[in-house]
């Protein structure tokens, strides 16, 4: 840990609160109200993360010891896989390629445990590197940029000295987005750490302006103290950013109520190799392309955004979570379809098909419980078939209590059974919910491995596009005679369709290499189940390396040409993150 | 009209209904009703429109006289400006420069009526070039195609011929998007008014796909039948299409509850020089840039959007319009502003400054009328400052009765005054309300010349913009010695800030040149009125021609460099509309 450059922090700055004359009482209280010295929350610095797996260091999620039993019965009997020591790895970082002239910049550390930081995400393969040690290629150098004018001298360095750069968020990418590759260039990674305040907080439009490297816990704590929410929460909430969300098209959890990251992201500054795009904040225009859009999902190959204007709202006068079961998926899936289509003001809809119900309720609780809830549900007529369904409310009281009116409604025609289970489940899932990212390492340490797999589609393909996906996964190792345990769940509503979010086990191969390639089997059966232009290659995740080859079968040849020539438009020398999002 | 080429629709398609196995009875029930033979509603007939004017040739609205009156006193005694006859205009239609291949075509017309029809839209400009006589430049000729083929057909023939291509919907582009310009390469007008119908209706996915061509009544009633809607309701909405409105990014009056064109266009197929684009309707992807949203708003620079998937919802159980008023336009203002913000489920929101709110009244009422009106309004304290808002709820009677409780709780603190006003004015407006654009003409007749602005900013943004843009109107025939009357208000909200809406009169000049001449000051001193990248040069209306030298200061060089590669990248010949959108 000591090994980490100490960064100098310039003084942090003071949120400035704009606000023209509100007339009404109301907003006048919420502006005396607020402390304008509200600075502190800032990122977790890296040292505090692991450096080879999931989140805090000091955070831990145990498997009930039945959860993993039933993981076993399907896929059989595990061995863990070796992991190496971060000396052992340190030792295999190279010498910086970057020029003297860079390396001795404040912004720029070739640090070898920086260096290795900074080579790899979250991706499956990126796990099975950082265990078996084989990292492959480490970034030359870690540019720690503060302000926008830092990222466009960097940039223009990167020029002058023929680098390849790589933007870095939290570096919480499952895809593959900021890895660097092998090459004569040589790599410079920019990670926006250092840009993690709330610059200006406009409160008559609610617009609120970042440093894109914030993260989410720091985005919302100093949004908070003014009483405000930006309501963006992946389930990478920890540790990635609001740039790494604008960039790779991110969904949170409360999409329904929130939106996705495209409704919430105003405008902002990308600096580009070709100059800074000022995207502006204006609320709607017909003025052309929108270049918000044009821009979102962009994956670092055009630029590396700065700051972000933020669409935030008042906090909720109130938040809920329930979960409730249902007799199957169809009866479901017809209640998240009509209580979207309906306008139903819930602002998360979730539905487990029923393997994963069954394993949540293993998972999450023990025996004896487990059997209490069964008795329970199947008392009342729900079975093996059972689906269990979480929603959310938030917002005002009174149109969350209609919400909920129509909601209890909705699921009473289908058969919906909540009792006193809805809300203390609801309550188990909201207080664990940015935690399952930490069950991969408590699985990982079993020989049981785990990774999971997205798309979206219309309601019309829903089904067949589940059974698909499934399918795809289960007999994809069928070669090696290895099964493998599959489950679903719809995680995003829209009124045109849902996305599916499969979560897929198998065990680990005698070593690190085959236990990649298994993996690799299963991520091509899953992709290629894909129906062409009917499902997105990823709804929330973004395309990264692991997606480029299925792209082409979601946008065509033209839209991959279109995309490419815009791109190339903000950088044509292809310094920008190459290989990422497009060929 | 009986010149016009009378061409043969191919036999009209029978939509496809689609849905698959829902389980509740609602849904089947909903599919049982429908008639899969409903096809009849198709577009208006050119024949049945206005040559040099809006609309349909069989409609007219009066302006009471002391609405006029009104006007006058601030602008000044009128003279009527003189109109040339359509047969003088066909006089001045050249000889078509298509190749004679193309003029054999059974999709082409050369005929001097369609090339005339075809040649202007209704901008200022336009109406001053149809008056005057003075259509400069026809389009040498007009293809109707049927079908995507056919268009993909005349697009290839427009490279093998290096033919310049103006896409053409329903001609009511007020920026000048459909104008021929004068060049060595021969002008084939595409009309896509053949296209017009509904091709297929996924129920369970709520998307209807449509041609393109489909004007704004033959969506509805082709929806309607099946007890479905699109919700979009520009003021052109009698004659401009679904392809118009997702190449120039229309808003409807409702946006608020049914969204911009961009929230209901899913997808569908864009034809263009390159070859056919289709955009996959999928929910939401976190897979690269947006192609739809890269594609709206192009204007018809990129291609010619044939198919186009819409989201649709069910038929409101409840539609509702209410007109009422408050003391000034500090407390509209918030009133709206809270509104939004705080998720009140209005489907619209429009406020009328006070100058507007007079204006409307007298053009509304005749004297006895606005007497009563404004005696009844001043007895419970609202005087001269007093504004108008025009208010609608649309969808559930649960969800409608609690927005209206909310809404009337923030009028009431805001010292909002309805009564029995509310009901009987809103229907008014309701009625009316694609009716203003006949206003026009009706003016013009008396020599009072109308035309509008309209921009979108930040709610910290609004008051500012509106008082430069009213100002810069106002005084820009100074030079002159002439007046020029002008008043704003709202039309559409969103929680970061709203569109602002500026009509103005002048008076006619001696000629047609002359009066052009006055508009063209006054259109340069409110486009010059924006604020740089805090105002959009067009919220609801597109670029056209008319917009071009404002661009820049929204979108920066940066984003229009970006934005002319994207086009280039489709369209590399530049022979599809040339000189719209950007130069």
């Amino acid at each position: 840990m000591s090994k980490i450059k100490s960064f100098m922090r310039k003084t942090s700055k003071t949120a400035s609160i704009s606000t023209t004359s509100p007339i009404d009482n109301t907003s006048l209280d919420t502006l005396s109200k607020i402390d304008t010295s509200v600075t502190t929350p800032a990122n977790t610095p890296i040292e505090q993360t692991r450096w080879n797996g999931w989140g805090n260091v000091s955070i831990n999620k145990k498997v009930s010891p039945h959860g993993a039993k039933l993981i076993k019965s399907h896929i059989g009997k595990t061995k863990k896989l070796s992991s190496v020591s971060l000396q052992k790895v340190l030792k295999t970082v190279p010498k910086s390629r970057l020029p003297a002239a860079m390396i001795e910049l404040d912004t720029v550390s070739v640090d070898n445990e920086v260096r290795l930081r900074h080579a790899r995400g979250q991706s499956f393969p990126d796990w099975i590197a950082m265990h078996g040690g084989d990292f492959k290629v480490f970034p030359d150098g870690v540019a720690h940029p503060q302000s926008t004018a830092d990222v466009e001298t960097l940039l223009k360095l990167a020029s002058e000295y023929d680098l390849i750069v790589i933007p870095f968020g939290g570096g919480t990418s499952v895809a593959g987005h900021i890895n660097p590759q092998k090459g004569s260039r040589p790599i410079l990674t920019i990670a926006m750490s250092r840009m993690d305040q709330l610059i200006d907080l406009d409160i008559e439009s609610q617009i609120a302006t970042f440093g894109a490297g914030t993260q989410g816990p720091a985005v919302e704590a100093q949004l908070n103290a003014h009483g405000y929410r930006l309501g963006h929460y992946p389930q990478s909430w920890e540790l990635s950013t609001l740039g790494g969300w604008i960039a790779a098209r991110s969904s949170g959890q409360q999409s329904l109520g929130y939106g996705r990251i495209e409704q919430m992201f105003a405008g902002g500054t990308l600096v580009t190799p070709q100059g800074v795009l000022n995207i502006a904040d204006i609320p709607a225009s017909a003025a052309g392309p929108d270049l918000r859009e044009m821009m979102m999902g962009t994956e670092g190959r055009a630029g590396i955004f700065t700051e972000v204007k933020m669409r935030v709202q008042s906090q909720p006068e109130e938040e809920l979570f329930k979960v409730v079961f249902l007799p199957n998926w169809e009866a479901g899936k017809e209640v998240l379809r009509q209580a979207v289509q309906k306008n139903i003001r819930l602002s998360m809809l979730r539905l487990s098909n029923a393997v994963e119900t069954d394993a949540h309720l293993h998972l999450g609780t023990t025996p004896s419980q487990f059997l209490a809830i069964n008795t329970y549900l199947k008392a009342r007529g729900l079975g093996s078939q059972k689906v269990m369904l979480t929603y959310g409310l938030s917002g005002d009281k009174a149109q969350n209590a209609l919400a909920l009116t129509q909601f209890k409604n909705l699921l009473k025609q289908h058969g919906g059974i909540s009792g006193k289970l809805a809300n203390l489940m609801g309550k188990i899932w909201s207080h664990g919910r940015f935690k399952f990212p930490y069950l991969r390492g408590t699985l990982w340490e079993k020989g049981i491995m785990v990774d999971t797999f997205e798309t979206a589609t219309n309601w019309h393909n829903i089904d067949e596009q589940m059974q698909q996906m499934q399918a795809a996964v289960q007999t994809a190792l069928a070669d090696e005679g290895e099964a493998v345990m599959a489950f679903t769940h719809i995680s995003h509503v829209y009124k045109q369709g849902a996305s599916l979010y499969t979560t897929y086990f198998f065990r680990a191969a005698r070593d690190h290499t085959s236990t990649l390639s298994r993996w690799q089997k299963i991520k091509h059966a899953a992709s290629s189940s894909l129906a062409n232009g009917k499902a997105t290659i990823s709804h929330q995740h973004g395309v990264g390396r692991d997606h480029v080859p299925y792209l082409t079968a979601e946008k065509g040849k033209l839209g991959i040409q279109v995309t490419r020539d815009m791109l190339k438009s903000l950088d044509p020398e292809q310094r920008m993150n190459p290989g990422v999002l497009i060929e």
